[in-house]
């Protein structure tokens, strides 16, 4: 599919930590088209560096999202680099200026397309991996109204601590090239983007992936294949380390908790969340364990926690291999059919 | 205890990889007396970093290894900066230029100290930690009518290709940090050693650990307290990036099938081992998780596993909590026993 996208004006946006990104601009894309009484929409959020066309895996003909039945919205975060980011943002909020963005806001900027930009006051459902399951237990918090039914994968309501320290070596390693220049950069500075790369090559795949060497699977002829081919070249494609750095500062606080009314309870706030749920950790994700999931769907009163087998990890959710997308893929028709 | 210790003389060192380390020296201490028979030693190296000091925790009156019973030696690793080290060796194999030192030539020099020097032809065990753990394998492979019981926690006989990726991490934040200038450094790139902290804090400790905070119980009062008071404290007591880079690639290569005769056939090496051994992994030790040594301990004749319950991870057999200490210090009394 092509790359390319539309851009929502958020006009002024103000943001829950007080900045305000003057002139904000919301990059997206959409699938299928939304039917008269524009009751077929489903929002499904990027991740960490994610960008649209990498949602793409999870969309198509005979799947959950069909866009031949559904319109499938995929708004870009604030900060990846097409929506609203340290890398294109001019001054005084550019680079490592970046103001602070929070998933509360990032939800905030999206309800703004769905409500103002498409005019649709119910959506099918939310659903996304990773940072994008943030997102979409947010929007089961902000805007309950709104989401009957939500599928959040491979991710959390709140970022745990353990996932804190993670992302703190990935800001270390990038931080920490000379070349990152407290963000103020000429050009990228790669050997950060490289270490931050095998930061999270560790974390992204479980330990009994690398045991199997399923990376083989993945067309990569060695360990060290894998960590240049695949994690360095992930990096290294068009990713802008301030867009990581802003990235990482909105999933590190993450917590449905800081929504307005909650006064910081993590808890409260999972309990408000009134929509059909199907929350799906991965068995050996090392970031979002499972038991952090069974913890927060204990909270929410109609969700189901349902663990994808196997030992892919976090990736799981990532469209890398056909059994955990077609697992995926059958708990998102599930959800929808009910 | 003082940190003295003693140097033993390797002379000039022929390594695995081919160089001669010349004027080596092995640097331990002991505790306890070796009785007129030569019948009572206990051979405990060091783990990654770690210095004989760093061992003590599991020596003491009343403990396994009651220094009023047994001789316990505990050898320096080369590479940790008392033994032969990059930091203390004059070139030109000084700094970066150190040569590659194997578990196998590890073991090695520490034999020689063991019968040269001390005399002794059979020891009563060999036990230690992580790296230390390897180095127990390795003097169960290599010297099997010396070694009759061994209790490795937290290692592995053979260096997973998960470890390996976790230990590239490491290595990539102390490398990125421009001071660090290809190992010839004035100074320590202490951005790289806290980078390297950080990249360390998410992996010796389980999810499980953080999100309890058990950090709390031993002092700290945040969790930035935590990667700042012992992570990057850690990391900056003494250590030198050289030193702690030669041992990673000690580490990452470890591999008792690299023993002379076993051609690298690392479940060959390990059915060779007659000692009577208990395997203690730790129940969520991510980078030496349980798995790993059931796989090991099904090729071992005379081993039995034990995981180690609880949730401090690979730092179970740091010496770090009272629990895991009397569970290991437990296991070795009974194996002792025997």
């Amino acid at each position: 599919m092509p790359r390319e996208y539309q851009t929502f004006p958020l006009g002024d946006f103000e943001l829950q930590q007080g900045a305000t990104l003057r002139g904000a601009v919301l990059a997206y894309t959409t699938y299928g088209a939304l039917n008269d009484d524009r009751s077929n929409a489903v929002v499904y959020p990027t991740w960490y560096s994610g960008r649209h066309w990498e949602n793409e895996w999870l969309i198509g003909e005979g799947m959950a999202l069909d866009p031949a039945r559904y319109f499938v919205i995929v708004p870009n975060m604030l900060g990846n680099g097409l929506s609203s980011s340290p890398s294109n943002t001019p001054p005084p909020y550019d680079g490592p200026s970046f103001p602070r963005v929070t998933f509360y806001d990032q939800v905030r900027a999206q309800h703004a397309l769905v409500a103002d930009h498409f005019g649709i006051e119910k959506l099918v459902a939310v659903t996304g991996w990773s940072m994008g399951a943030a997102q979409t237990f947010q929007w089961a918090v902000s805007y309950p109204e709104m989401v009957p039914k939500i599928l959040p994968f491979c991710g959390s309501a709140r970022t745990s601590e353990h996932n804190i320290v993670f992302l703190e070596a990935v800001k270390a390693a990038i931080t920490t090239d000379a070349a990152y220049s407290g963000g103020r950069y000429e050009r990228q500075p790669d050997q950060g983007l490289r270490a931050a790369a095998r930061v999270y090559a560790g974390w992204g795949f479980s330990q009994a992936f690398y045991w199997q060497q399923l990376y083989r699977e993945m067309g990569y002829s060695s360990l060290e294949d894998f960590l240049v081919g695949f994690w360095e070249g992930f990096f290294l494609d068009g990713r802008d380390a301030n867009n990581l750095l802003a990235m990482l500062w909105t999933w590190q606080n993450g917590n449905v908790g800081n929504t307005p009314g909650f006064g910081g309870d993590h808890e409260a706030a999972l309990a408000s969340i009134t929509a059909q749920a199907i929350v799906l950790p991965a068995e050996k994700d090392l970031y979002f364990p499972p038991e952090d999931e069974e913890y927060e769907v204990s909270f929410m009163p109609n969700a189901e926690l349902r663990v994808i087998p196997g030992v892919w990890g976090h990736f799981a959710g990532g469209g890398e291999n056909a059994t955990d997308t077609a697992f995926i893929d059958a708990a998102l028709k599930e959800l929808l059919a009910d």
